[in-house]
């Protein structure tokens, strides 16, 4: 059940696609502590949980530290960062007397202290004094998820391809680049469905321009590749250079389209093109207008995009830029000492993504009011990315466009995807991806995943192995890494040929991967999921952060730290131990409940199936997902008793998902009897 | 056995105490690869590892990374920097077929690649093209480390309290909140040896001084201390203010003590007091003159010292700073954009420890030559430590003063102990903390230990109380906060009890942590060793990271993660598990050799005796170290055949550390028998 409590003037977000009466109680879980400002609170028991706030640092239970929900493009985060890209405050505190989920739809920023200032207690202060509160309840975990799913409505779908390896970096400069990365997987015989284009495919980094000397034909290059089983996915970033004969920027001067300053000027920021404005998105005319820009693209055979920079990024203003160099200036005639060297660096540390700057712009609704960017800042990225979302269904009718944006808000997973923003290449940070992965299903992104291998800081060899071995689980599979630091793609490193292996395993997997997903997005449950949802009383299941339940037959439990050739399993129950090394080529071992050392070497995946369970795989898994046999599978399975498994299955492209013919349903008995029902073949 | 070679024109750095023949051979385990660069490769084995260098980020096995011994400020450290405070180019290569140990005297910049480039190459870089390379063998681990010591002489002995509890903060402003903090801890009945004064107590930031007007009485406010069986611990920067009338000052400058420009003239940087000049710690003059400096506070009652800063730390040289202002007004004329945005950026960044400052200073040798700073950098806290430690040993004749710096280099453990640098309140850094204390060990500097509870960042109650669960065990226990984060003092979080409770546990300890501290000084031996070491045909054992045998009896296996009551621990025999949670309040259990699962509650200890080993601990633990009786003992013991312990114990004062009464020889058989030989009264 869900309870509707509304503070404060909340400002209408269009998260939630439910129309729920306001309930005329106090709420149940949440104390009220103060009005002004806005500030709830909750005991936590010293066995309580705190599942959830998507994308976020630390574990999966969230208790001990304090976060901060306001859009923030953090790439250097660490264990004390507070806020991250995405904003999503909805959490599920769970123990053995009570479960209980809160959702706060609230688009300013959002403080929770978990157990931080006090280890038993939470407080969530709304700095706006606003927000509408949902408590659900329900009887587990998953059915509370479910509730808030059904509340925030169905999440998006890519393409089928969207699940085969993807290759980024910043700072493929030109066509010959993009070919080089191609044939370097293609020479080596490494599957690969698609190549991310950075910034550097614009002219000047103009959104919806290409660069006519270093991608003289982007259409011809979009086809060539495609041949090859590759999908070009180009970037599209929030801010518009300002930029006269640029037809982007003058539309939306003309039009009024662009967020704008006190005075009702077109607000400037700068960001990779130098000076730009921000599309209104927030305004649902600026939002169609935004979004049919991708038809600029579209109409050159793309049928990709990532979103960036919508949180929205600001490296300055110019306002700030001006009075950051004023400040130094006056400082000047001063005899220059320590003051004026911390000062200095305030400063410039202050200038980026500063409040203040997000309180001096506007956004103009459609009923003609206007709102101040710093009340809404968490909506930014989701509106550019519903901009886009639904323009592309009309440029494309009908069919499936892969979308991910780093920043988002409830409601945005109806839309596109999310990665998890921009990382490091830390082993602490593959295992934050590895914690993140339920945090951010939970909030309806099912199409996720982190920038393997890291995308800041030189990477190893032994780190991105690692890393690729657990990236072969997660939906969105990319390799992504900044300029400036050590080449990333996997051909070229001496390994070459275990990274070839690993990523075939992923291709292999296909047919369960995308059978859960599609399964978890109609049903609104979750594809990753904390041992502690599944096994609910099982108290050693609990505490356990660093293992994963991947749909519904398989355990993972990746290795996250380096010079490690083994790590300790927990099974809450009896399991199948897989081993693999490539795609049909594997050991299986039967383990009991219980602790294990298990050993993982560098070109190994470990995986475990759990008990009843059928795992289908093809046996032609291809060098992408366009040449992978859907249709002769076979089934990696552990039946104790008797095992049935519904497989998903479509064209991958269509956006309709209805149709009973999509389903084939396998049976597998102890005695080893195989039945089928449906269109596929399998067999054992 | 130790080869020596010379590469280059090395340095004297006097690091090492016994003077070898050179070597007409090649190298036997490096490859001289180049003399220009000067750059020395070597195979690593699949299953080699790599163990040493000090302070370093990463794990006990160093593979897999790239670290540089150029002494660097760096409290923002993370898994991808190169460089920390100290430098020591030690490391040894172990693995099933070979085990040998690198030296590398060389006080310039030194880059180890230890399988980064390629996984299983190490490359040795010396940028200055020159080094004494020494290459130990030997049976064992344990048997190369030895042979280090011996080559670089004797560890350095604090004096018994410093043993006890330290409390530390960067804010403590005046002589009332020092008070304060004494009497938070008496007042609780929690045990405290000692309190760090930072740079506030400082007039001006000025070494050697006292500001008169917050705190008027330093002898009396010493001897008040003094009277709880609290010492007071100032700080020491190694930067000496520019200010007329400022006694050091003036004579440094009269007397040439400082380190010059290339003009000659004192060279100016800035770091807390504003401008300052270094001593010229490299001659020998001046570093006597910088030691006799310590009396001023000496007289005043004062026997601890930390010297900080001494990398040293430059926030920026006055030239800079002009420079850095004049690039900046430059850009003013421009039209100001993207470009000088970054650009000012990096200015600021690149202002503070900038390698062309450390490139424009010099030394003044004994022989009345001039070297570059930038040739011998990583020398400056050794020697800044050196200047104290030989020269407190005149002022305090025949008594130990509490001693330890932030930069260190091979040599400087003779001379005190080290914090291992300004760290934060992350679980990794308490994790990294565990790590090195094995590494560091190896160095010599017996007396270390990490800023318990983290430094910069704010702290959370969970993690100060593992890691004042880990700190118990470590030589150095300081509690240390940086200015504007949470307070850190244990007394003012609501578990203040359990903080109480955990401390005894340390000061119950004592007799054996003190005992192991100074036998392993006198046999130069490591007194917290990786499983590797000491399991050595273990295969298991060799991968263990997060557990630490802490002298001949007990094995560690503290928690570093949040929100976890319970850890997996390996048992390369059978062990006795202790579980306490105070002084005298303990549970025992036997457990086989193997893995285990563990629970560590968070008001808990969990430590390991090994077979057949005795661990002696105080029947009255004080609440400081002088209050506890070192006379009236107990054991914790694991019997299965007979144990015995030498146990050594002394004033706690004194330098000389001769005298057969000093061990008491405890042994005890399975069957319960019980015999003493020496001082002490022991019983079961």
């Amino acid at each position: 059940m869900i309870c509707k409590y509304s503070f404060g003037t909340p400002f209408e977000t269009e998260a939630v696609v439910q129309a729920l009466p306001e309930s005329d109680q106090e709420p149940r879980f949440l104390t009220v502590r103060s009005r002004l400002p806005l500030c709830f609170s909750c005991r936590l028991g010293e066995e309580e949980a705190v599942y959830g706030l998507g994308e976020s640092v630390r574990g999966m239970n969230k208790r001990g530290w304090i976060y901060e929900n306001y859009a923030l493009d953090q790439p250097h985060h660490h264990e004390d960062t507070r806020s991250l890209y995405s904003c999503h405050s909805f959490v599920i505190v769970s123990g053995p007397e009570r479960v209980f989920g809160l959702f706060l739809d609230e688009p300013g920023r959002v403080i929770f202290d978990i157990g931080y200032a006090c280890r038993t207690e939470m407080t969530i202060t709304c700095v706006q004094n606003s927000c509408v509160l949902y408590e659900i309840t329900g009887e587990t975990e998953a059915d509370i998820v479910q509730q808030y799913r059904r509340l925030i409505g169905r999440s998006y779908l890519p393409p089928k391809w969207a699940f085969g390896f993807i290759q980024s970096r910043w700072g493929y400069k030109d066509e010959s680049d993009v070919r080089q990365v191609a044939q370097g997987y293609r020479d080596r015989q490494m599957a690969l469905d698609g190549i991310c284009m950075d910034i550097d495919y614009m002219e000047r980094y103009k959104d919806f321009t290409v660069d006519p000397a270093r991608f003289p034909d982007l259409a011809a290059l979009a086809g060539e590749m495609k041949a090859q089983g590759v999908h070009l996915i180009p970037i599209i970033d929030a801010g518009v250079k300002i930029e006269a004969g640029y037809d982007v920027y003058e539309e939306g001067c003309e039009k009024g389209y662009f967020c704008t300053d006190l005075e009702g000027k077109p607000f400037v920021a700068a960001v990779w093109p130098g000076l730009v404005h921000f599309p209104d998105v927030l305004n649902p005319e600026a939002r169609r207008w935004f979004g049919q820009k991708y038809k600029v693209l579209t109409e050159l055979g793309i049928d990709g995009f990532w979103n960036d920079m919508n949180e929205p990024a600001i490296f300055y203003s110019k306002t700030g830029l001006d009075e950051a160099f004023k400040s130094i200036r006056e400082m000047e005639g001063e005899n220059l000492g320590l003051h004026e060297y911390f000062r200095m660096g305030d400063i410039i540390r202050n200038m980026s993504n500063s409040p203040q700057d997000y309180a001096s712009f506007y956004h103009s609704l459609s009923d003609g009011s206007r709102v101040c960017h710093d009340r809404v800042h968490s909506l930014f990225g989701y509106n550019m990315t519903r901009a886009a979302g639904e323009e592309l269904d009309t440029l494309r009718p009908g069919e499936r466009t892969l979308l991910f944006s780093r920043s988002s808000y409830p409601g945005m997973h109806r839309y596109g995807g999310i990665w998890q923003g921009d990382n490091k290449s830390w082993w602490s940070h593959l295992a934050l991806n590895v914690k993140m992965m339920p945090s951010v299903d939970m909030m309806g992104f099912l199409y996720q995943g982190a920038d393997l291998g890291g995308f800041g800081c030189d990477t190893t060899e032994d780190l991105l192995l690692r890393w690729i071995a657990f990236g072969i689980f997660t939906p969105l599979m990319r390799n992504h890494s900044a300029m400036g630091t050590r080449q990333q793609e996997l051909y070229s490193y001496p390994m070459w040929e275990t990274f070839r292996d690993l990523i075939s395993i992923r291709y292999m997997l296909l047919p369960y991967l995308y059978s859960e997903f599609v399964k978890c997005l109609l049903d609104d449950r979750m594809l990753f999921r904390p041992l502690a949802f599944d096994y609910r009383t099982d108290k050693r299941a609990r505490e356990i952060e660093d293992q994963l339940l991947l749909g519904e037959g398989l355990m993972l439990a990746p290795v996250t730290e380096q010079n490690r050739t083994w790590r300790y399993v927990y099974l809450p129950e009896e399991m199948k131990l897989i081993r693999m090394k490539k795609a049909g080529q594997w050991q299986e071992e039967i383990l009991p409940a219980g602790d294990h050392r298990v050993e993982i070497r560098l070109d190994e995946v470990v995986f475990f199936i759990r008990p009843d369970k059928l795992v289908p795989y093809t046996l032609r898994p291809g060098l992408s997902v366009a040449e992978t046999d859907f249709d002769q599978l076979s089934i990696l399975h552990f039946v104790k008793n008797e095992g049935e498994y519904k497989l998903y299955d479509d064209d991958g492209l269509t956006r309709d998902l209805s149709g009973e013919d999509r389903i084939t349903t396998i049976r597998l008995t102890a005695d080893g009897t195989l039945t089928t029902s449906g269109s596929k073949t399998v067999r054992l």
